[in-house]
C-alpha cells in the first residue's frame, strides 16, 4: 500500500525518508496544467493608476513610493518581450497551513527553472521569522519533488511572527543583502499581504533592488476581491468539510435519533460554514455575518434553532445537521460586551460563590451570564489566558448551543409546545481540513500562483499580489497578473497612528452565495435535502469541480 | 455539482427527492464486479459436520436441528444443478450502521432478479421490530437503485430490538407466516448473528419453510475468524479515519506545537485503532487488548505516553499523533473496579462536598480517583444514566489523557526532567466514519455477500453466515459460501442459564496486524513515519487497496 519515495538529493527534508500512500505517491508525479498565458511568450501590461479600497490620502503617506503604481496583465507577446535573465529569490509562509502551499513554492521554482536558467531560490523556514534570522534552504529539485501536490507546510514551516519594528525591518533588509536577492514571495493571508507591501515600500525607499510579491493564502476565504477572486485552501478544507458533513449527514438519516452540532474552523469571517452548506443543505446553517447584522442575541439564535427542531419533530424528524462558524460567538454584540465586562470584574474583584460578584454585571450582562450553561459559566471564570482574560476561543460553542437548545427545548416540553425527542452529538471539524492534499482546483490555482509570482519578479514588478482569475474556465484560459497591494488597502487607526490593513472579505448577505443560501435554508430545515459530496476524487467525475462560492461570485454558473 | 436522481417508481424512499452529488451519482452507476462462482452455473457442497467453537454439547443443547450442520461451498457445476424456483425473502439491518450495507441488499435482491425471476424481496423497516411488527416495503429496482454503493442504511434503517421473548418469536413467526417467507437475511453484527441462528432453530423446530441466514456487519471488525474474514464497513470506516489522521499528522509536523489526542469508535476491540496506525504510524496508538493483557493501569498509559514526549522533546520535536481506542478505560481492570463502587456508593450515600464520602472507597480505587482529572471526577459523580449508573462511555478518553498527561509533564519539569512546550489537542472520530460511502473493497465485498446469502437461500440452506473468502486475490477469484453459525458460538452463563454467543474477535497479540504495529512502534515514536492516506479514491492509484489487517492475517502480502 505504501512505496519509499526517491530522493537523489542531499539536502535533508523532513520527507526525505517518509513513506508515501499511494495516493501521495500518485499525485507527486501529476502532471500540472498552466494557464496558456503562462506556457508561451508574455509581456506584462500595465493598467491605469490605482487607487486604495479605503483612505487614499492615508494610504499614499503610508506607501510614498508604491502608491498609485498600476495592477498589471500577462499578455501573449513576441518572444523577445519575455525577459529571460536569472533571478535570485526567496519564499516564505506565513500564518496557519492551507492546502496547496507546497504548490506555489513549486510553481515558483518551476517558473525559474524554465524561464530564468541559472536562478537560485531560498526558502526561508518557520515564516517570517526566517527572513529576520536568515534562516534557509535552498531549494533543488530533489528538495521540491516530494513536496508536490501534498498538503502541510512542512517543506520550509510557516511562522506567525510579523516584520514590523524598525530593527526587523533592518534585520529583513541584511538578509535581503546578504542573499543578494532579487526578490521575496510572501505567501500568506490578509495581515502577511500587508506586511509584504509593507516591506516592498521599505526596499523601495532604501533603493534595495529586493522586489516582493504576495500570494492569497487562507481556507478562511475571507482574503479576495475582484481580482483576487478566491484564497487558495479554502477549496479543499471545505470539501474535506463537506465530505464529513455528508457522512454526518447520512447518519443522522440512518439513525433517526441524533441532532448534530457541526463546529467549523473560521473565525473572522464564516465563507467555510456557508460554501460547506452549499454543498451539504444541512437544516440550519449559522452565518455570523447575518447574526451581526441583524444584532441577535444568544437567545435569538438558540430560539431559531429550537423553533426549526420542534417543526422537524411535528413532522417526525427527531434527527438533523446543525452548522456554526467558530466564530458565531465573536459575531454577536453582547457576548463581546459580557466578555469586556466579566474581564474588568475578574481584574480586580474577587468572584464569590454566593454570586455576589454578579450584581456588579450590568442587568443585561448579568440576564445573559444565567442564560449560559453552567458548564460554560465556569469556563469562562476558571480558564483565563496568561494576561488574565477570559478566554473565548475556548468556549466550544457546539456544546454550548446544544446545552442551551435542550434547555429551551424542555421548556417547552413541560408547555406542551414540544413531543419530540433531541440528543445532541458535538463535532469541531478544523485540523483534519488544513493539511489535506489540495483538490485539483486548489493544486492547478497554487501552481499558477506560484508561476504568475515568479513572472511578475522576472519583469520587475514589486508590491502586487499574484492574482489568478477567470477561474471558473477551463485552467488554459485562466488569466494571470498581479494586482497592487496598495489598492486593496484601507486604515484602521491603531493606538494613535494610522495602519494600513488589507479589510477582510466578510460574507456578503446580498452577495451570491448568501443569497441562494438564504433562498433554500426553509426548505432544507424542513425537508432533508442532505447531499453527501463524498471524498475528494482526483480522477473521474467530479475530480475538477470548482466550489459553489466561487462558481456563484464568478456568476459562472448557477449551482 | 449535483445533479437529481431519476427515480420512476412510485413506492416513497428518503432519497427519492434527494440531489445527488457527482460522486454519488458516479457511484450509482458504478458496475459491481462478482466471484466468478457466482457469475456461472453453481452448486453448493457441504463440509464435514461441523461442532461449535467452545461447550458443544451445551450448543447441541440450544440447538438441537441446527447444531453439526455443515458449513458449505458454492463450486462451478452443470447448469442442471443450480435452483431457478422463485423465493420470498426478507431483509433486515440490525445494529449501528456500516458503509456496504446498501450492497449487501442489493446483492440479494440483484441474486434473485437474476437466478430466481419472480421472487420478492421484503426490506423490514427499523430493524428487528420491523419483523415483529410487520413493518416492510417491498423492493424494487427503482426503490433499490438510488442506494447502490452508497453510505447509510436509510433505504429501510436499522434498530437494536432483539427477538429474544417467547412473544417476541411468535411474532416473527406471525410475519413469516403473513408473508410466506422462504428466507430472511440478517445483517448484523455477532449479537445479531446469534438472533439469527436462534430464529433459524425457532422455524426449523416450528416446521415453518423460513429460512435464515446471517451477514458478517460491523466497522468495529470484531466479527470474523477463519470462514469469515472480515465484517464489512470495517475497510471504509478505517481509510475514513485515515484520510483525517494523515492531514492532522500533517498539520503536526507543519505547526510544530500540538500533540493530537485522536479518540477512534470502537468500544469493544480495537481493530480500528490498530488498521489506522498500520495506515498513518502514529507516534503512539494505545491498543486495549494489550493494556488488559499487561493488566496496565491510567497511570502506566499516562507514563507511557509522557515519557515517549520526553523523549521526542529531547530530539526538538515538541509535537505528534496519539491514537485512543474510544474502549480503552473498559479494558483497564482498575477502572472498572473504582466504577463498580461509585455505582455502590452513589446509590446509598450522599456525596458531601468535604469528600467524606470517598473514605468509603477501597485505598486503591481512592488513589485512582484522586489521579483523576477534576472534570472527570466530576463528570463521575454528576452525569449519571436513568439507572443511577456512572456514564463510562461517557468520559472523553482523549481529554481525560490530555490532562494526566500535563500533569504528569508539569511535574516532570518541576523536577528538571522535561524541558519542552506540550499543547494538546483532541479529537473524536466516529459518526464521520460509518455512513461513508462504501471503498470498492467494501462494495464488492458486500455485494458479494448479498448475492451469496441468495444463493443459500436458493439452495435451502439456513442457520448459516454468508462467507466470501480469498478477499486478497481479485474478485473473480473469490470464494463463496456459508458457514454454520452454530460452529461459531460458545456459551456465556448469564442470569443462570445458558446463552449462546459467537465470540467477539479481539485484537490477537501475537496475530501478524499487532506483531507488525509493535515490530514499528518504537521507531515511530521517535522518528516521524507518518504516512498520509489522502481521501478514498473510487478510481486510479490505490482505489483497489485492501486494508492492512486483512493483508497481514490472509498473509497474502507483506505490507
Amino acid at each position: 500500500m505504501a512505496t519509499a519515495v526517491a530522493n537523489g538529493g542531499a539536502a535533508a527534508t523532513t520527507r526525505v525518508m517518509s513513506v508515501y500512500s499511494e495516493v501521495q505517491t500518485s499525485r507527486l508525479n501529476h502532471n500540472l496544467p498552466l494557464p496558456s498565458v503562462l506556457r508561451a511568450p508574455f509581456a506584462l501590461l500595465d493598467g491605469p493608476p490605482s487607487s486604495a479600497a479605503g483612505n487614499p490620502a492615508e494610504i499614499a503617506n503610508l506607501f510614498p513610493h508604491l502608491f498609485a503604481q498600476p495592477s498589471a496583465n500577462l499578455a501573449p507577446a513576441h518572444s523577445s518581450a519575455t525577459p529571460t535573465h536569472s533571478l535570485k529569490v526567496g519564499v516564505v509562509l506565513s500564518g496557519g497551513q492551507a492546502p496547496g502551499g507546497h504548490n506555489v513554492i513549486s510553481g515558483i521554482f518551476d517558473y525559474l527553472q524554465h524561464k530564468a536558467p541559472g536562478s537560485t531560490v531560498y526558502g526561508f523556514k518557520g515564516g517570517p521569522a526566517g527572513i529576520m534570522k536568515c534562516k534557509y534552504v535552498q531549494l533543488t529539485p530533489d528538495f521540491v519533488y516530494p513536496f508536490r501536490n501534498q498538503g502541510g507546510f512542512d517543506m520550509i514551516c510557516s511562522g506567525r511572527d510579523k516584520i514590523e519594528t524598525p530593527q526587523q525591518f533592518k534585520e529583513a533588509e541584511d538578509t535581503a543583502l546578504k542573499l543578494d536577492l532579487d526578490g521575496l514571495v510572501v505567501i500568506g493571508g490578509d495581515d502577511s499581504n500587508t506586511n509584504a507591501c509593507l516591506l516592498a515600500e521599505y526596499f523601495r525607499s532604501k533603493n534595495i533592488k529586493t522586489r516582493v510579491i504576495g500570494c492569497p493564502k487562507t481556507i478562511d476565504g475571507d482574503l479576495k476581491c475582484k481580482e483576487v477572486p478566491a484564497s487558495f485552501g479554502f477549496d479543499t478544507a471545505c470539501k474535506i468539510y463537506s465530505e464529513m458533513i455528508g457522512n454526518v449527514m447520512v447518519d443522522a438519516r440512518s439513525t433517526g435519533k441524533y441532532y448534530h452540532f457541526v463546529r467549523l474552523m473560521g473565525r473572522a469571517a464564516s465563507h467555510i460554514t456557508l460554501e460547506c452548506a452549499l454543498q451539504t443543505h444541512p437544516n440550519i446553517a449559522i452565518i455570523g455575518e447575518e447574526v451581526a447584522a441583524k444584532k441577535q442575541t444568544l437567545k435569538n439564535v438558540t430560539d431559531y434553532i429550537t423553533d426549526i427542531i420542534c417543526k422537524r419533530a411535528e413532522l417526525g424528524y427527531n434527527y438533523g445537521v446543525i452548522l456554526i462558524p467558530e466564530g458565531l460567538i465573536d459575531f454577536i454584540p453582547e457576548v463581546q460586551t459580557l466578555i469586556a465586562e466579566l474581564n474588568e470584574i475578574l481584574a480586580h474583584d474577587v468572584v464569590d460563590e454566593a454570586g455576589v460578584w454578579k450584581q456588579k454585571l450590568q442587568p443585561q450582562c448579568q440576564q445573559l451570564f444565567e442564560f449560559l450553561p453552567q458548564a460554560i459559566q465556569e469556563q469562562l471564570l476558571l480558564e483565563r489566558d496568561p494576561h488574565g482574560n477570559v478566554q473565548v476561543a475556548k468556549i466550544e460553542t457546539e456544546k454550548m448551543l446544544i446545552s442551551m437548545v435542550e434547555t429551551e427545548l424542555e421548556k417547552r416540553k413541560a408547555e406542551g409546545k414540544y413531543a419530540g425527542h433531541f440528543k445532541g452529538q458535538s463535532h469541531f471539524f478544523g485540523y483534519e481540513g488544513r493539511c489535506g492534499m489540495p483538490t485539483n482546483f486548489d493544486a492547478n490555482y497554487c501552481y499558477a500562483l506560484g508561476y504568475a509570482a515568479g513572472a511578475l519578479l522576472h519583469c520587475g514588478k514589486t508590491g502586487l499580489i499574484s492574482s489568478v482569475g477567470n477561474l471558473c474556465a477551463p485552467v488554459e484560459e485562466w488569466t494571470v497578473g498581479g494586482t497592487a497591494l496598495t489598492s486593496l488597502m484601507d486604515v484602521e487607526r491603531r493606538h494613535g497612528k494610522f495602519k494600513p490593513v488589507i479589510k477582510k472579505a466578510m460574507v456578503e448577505l446580498d452577495g451570491a452565495p448568501f443569497k441562494k443560501f438564504a433562498s433554500m435554508r426553509d426548505e432544507w430545515a424542513i425537508k432533508n435535502r442532505y447531499i453527501s459530496p463524498g471524498p475528494i476524487q482526483f480522477m473521474g467525475p467530479g475530480a475538477n469541480d470548482v466550489n459553489h462560492t466561487l462558481l456563484l461570485e464568478l456568476g459562472a454558473v448557477q449551482a
